[in-house]
C-alpha cells in the first residue's frame, strides 16, 4: 500500500492546447494486492503525440479513447516495490502502459522487464516508442536503399531523429526538418545528419532545391504543415512516403488538404501509413533491428526532462509550440 | 508502297480541349522498305486517357512527350501487307504502337503478333492496355481478398469496366463510379457490378452511405473528381488505393487537392500509383492472370467504333465529356 496521486481525464479537447481543466488530481491508497498482481513504482512517464487521439472521442481511431474518469493513458518506466507474482520480483524494472500516476497496479500483462544496464531516459527515448515506430517506419515501410535522399518532418523530435540516424547508418543522404536553428545544428552536428531545414525561417522552396537537387525518394512524414506540398512535388520516380504523425493537423478541427494525386501516378509514389499497435507481435524482430545500431552508438538520443505529474499537461502544448528539445518525459 | 495518311502534333494542349489546330494531317508515299523492314496496313487504333500525357511536354511525366511535328502516338492492330523480315509474313495480324496514320512500317520491335481468333476489337479493349493495366492495378497493386468491398471510379471506361469484373471474379462486393444511368445499368445488368454510382445525378454521400455501409477496403482510382473525398473518408483500416488515372484533373491548369493524409495513419491505408511501362516486362505474367477470366467468359467488353482517322481528335475530347459507352477506337 502505498499514497497513490494520479491525473484523470474529465474533458476532452475540442481543438486548441491543452489545460488543467481537462484533468482531475485525485489521491488515495493503493488497494492491497490480489494473487499475481504487483505494485510498481513509476519512475519515469512518457509523453508521446499518440496522446492526443488518445484523449480524442475518435470513433476512427485505431485504439480505443481514454474513458471519461480514467487515468490519463502513458507508458513509462518503474520499479516494483510489492509484489505477489512470481515473475515479477521487488527491484524488478519494468517499462510500459502505467498512466499518469505514481504507482501503477498490474498482473504483469503488457509490462515488459528491463535487464539491460539503460538508464530510464534510454528505455523512453530509444528502446521504447519512438525506436519501435522509427524502425518499423523507415526500415518495413520506407524500404530505404543506400544512395538514396530522405527527409524527415520532425527530425529533431523523438521518432524523427532516431529515423534520421537509422538512415544514415543504411547509408542514406539524410535531410531533417526542424523548427529552431538550436535543432539543426543539434541533427547535424551532433547526430549526423546531411542537412537541416528550418521551416520557421528557411525560404522552404529554394532550401529543398539546394539540399536536394536530384530529387527525394524516401519521405518519412511526422508533421504536415505547408512544407508537405514542397516535399512532395519534388519526389522522384517510385518514392515511399511513410506518414508517421501530421502534429500539423492534431490541433485543427479542419485538417489542411493533402496534395493532388497526380504526382502519385506521373511518379508511381507509395502512400502508406502505419501505427504501431498493429505491430505489437513484432516488437520482438524490431528490437533485433535496432539494437546492434544502439549498441553500435549509432543512435544518439536527448532527452527532454519535466518533473512533477502536474508538468506532464503543460508538457503535451510542447508538441504544438515544438518547445521541446528530445524525447519528451516526466520524472516522478 | 501505299498512300498513308498521317495526323501530326503540331501544337500542345494548355488545359480545355483537344482540337483540330494541334494536328496537321499529312499525306505521302510510304517508302521502300528496309532489310528486316515491314510495312502495316492498321485497321483499327486505340484511343486512351494516357494520350494526354504523351501530348504534353511533361519533363516529369514516365515516358516522353509526342515531339512536335511527328505522328501522334498509338497503340493499334493491323495486317502486314509488304515484308522484308523473314519472321513477319504478309497476312499476320499485328498489335503495337503505329500511331494516328493508316500505314506504320516496322522492324518488329514492339510489335506483337496475334496468334488467336479475337476480333480487333477484343485485342484494343481487353487484351491490350486496358486488361494489362486493370490487371496489374487490381491484382498487384489492390491485393485483393475475397470478402472485400472494391469501388471502381470510371466504372464504365475501358480499364475499370475490367477491374469490376476481374474483381467480381475474385470474389468482391463491385461499385462502379459512372456518369450516366445508361452506364450504370450496362455495369450492373451486363457486367455484374454489385452497384453503381451515377457521380453526377446521385446524392453521392447518401449513395456511399447505402451502397457501402462497412466501408470501402479498396478504391481503384481512375478519374479523381469530388467523389473522392467521400470515398476517402469511408476506407477501411488497411485499405488499399490503386491511383492509375485522374482525368478529371488532366484538362485543369492546377490539379485539385487531395485528401489530407490524417486519414492514411488513423486507417493505416496505402496509395500507390503505377504506369504500365514500368511493367512491359511483366506483359506475360499479366496475360497469363488475365486470358483464364477471359475464355471463361468473365470478362465482357464493349467498343465504342468511331470511323476514320480524322475522328480521333474529337475522340478524345470524349474522355472528359464521358460521352463514350466502352473502349475507345477507331476503325481505320
Amino acid at each position: 500500500m502505498a499514497k497513490n496521486v494520479a491525473l484523470h481525464l474529465i474533458k476532452r479537447p475540442s481543438g486548441g492546447p491543452i489545460n488543467h481543466d481537462m484533468f482531475e488530481r485525485k489521491e488515495s491508497e493503493t488497494p492491497a494486492l490480489k494473487d499475481n498482481e504487483f505494485l510498481v513504482k513509476q519512475t519515469h512517464m512518457s509523453l508521446d503525440p499518440a496522446m492526443f487521439g488518445w484523449m480524442t472521442d475518435d470513433r476512427e481511431s485505431y485504439i480505443p479513447p481514454v474513458e471519461l474518469g480514467d487515468v490519463m493513458r502513458s507508458s513509462g518506466v518503474g520499479e516494483v516495490v510489492e509484489s505477489n507474482n512470481p515473475n515479477f520480483k521487488v527491484g524488478d524494472r519494468v517499462m510500459g502502459m502505467m498512466g499518469w500516476q505514481q504507482y501503477a497496479i498490474s498482473n504483469g500483462q503488457g509490462l515488459n522487464k528491463i535487464e539491460a544496464p539503460v538508464s530510464d531516459e534510454q528505455v523512453l527515448s530509444v528502446f521504447a516508442l519512438p525506436g519501435l515506430t522509427a524502425t518499423q517506419g523507415l526500415l518495413k515501410v520506407g524500404q530505404p536503399k543506400s544512395g538514396e535522399t530522405l527527409i524527415v518532418t520532425g527530425g529533431a523530435g523523438s521518432v524523427g531523429s532516431i529515423v534520421g540516424q537509422l538512415a544514415k547508418a543504411e547509408g542514406l543522404r539524410v535531410i531533417g526538418v526542424v523548427g529552431s536553428d538550436e535543432k539543426a545544428d543539434w541533427i547535424v552536428n551532433e547526430l549526423g545528419f546531411d542537412a537541416a531545414i528550418n521551416y520557421k525561417t528557411d525560404a522552404l522552396e529554394a532550401k529543398l532545391d539546394e539540399l536536394a537537387p536530384d530529387g527525394i525518394d524516401v519521405y518519412f512524414e511526422n508533421t504536415g504543415g505547408p512544407i508537405q506540398h514542397h516535399i512532395f512535388s519534388r519526389m522522384n520516380a517510385h518514392g515511399r512516403i511513410v506518414v508517421c504523425g501530421l502534429i500539423a493537423d492534431y490541433s485543427k478541427a479542419e485538417p489542411a488538404p493533402g496534395p493532388s494525386w497526380l504526382n502519385v501516378i506521373k511518379k508511381r509514389l507509395r502512400i502508406e501509413g502505419f501505427t504501431m499497435p498493429d505491430h505489437f507481435g513484432e516488437i520482438p524482430e524490431l528490437l533485433q533491428l535496432l539494437t546492434p545500431y544502439v549498441m553500435s552508438g549509432k543512435i544518439k538520443h536527448r532527452a527532454h526532462v519535466l518533473d512533477g505529474l502536474d508538468s506532464a499537461v503543460e508538457g503535451l502544448n510542447m508538441f504544438f509550440t515544438g518547445e521541446n528539445k528530445g524525447k519528451l518525459m516526466v520524472k516522478l
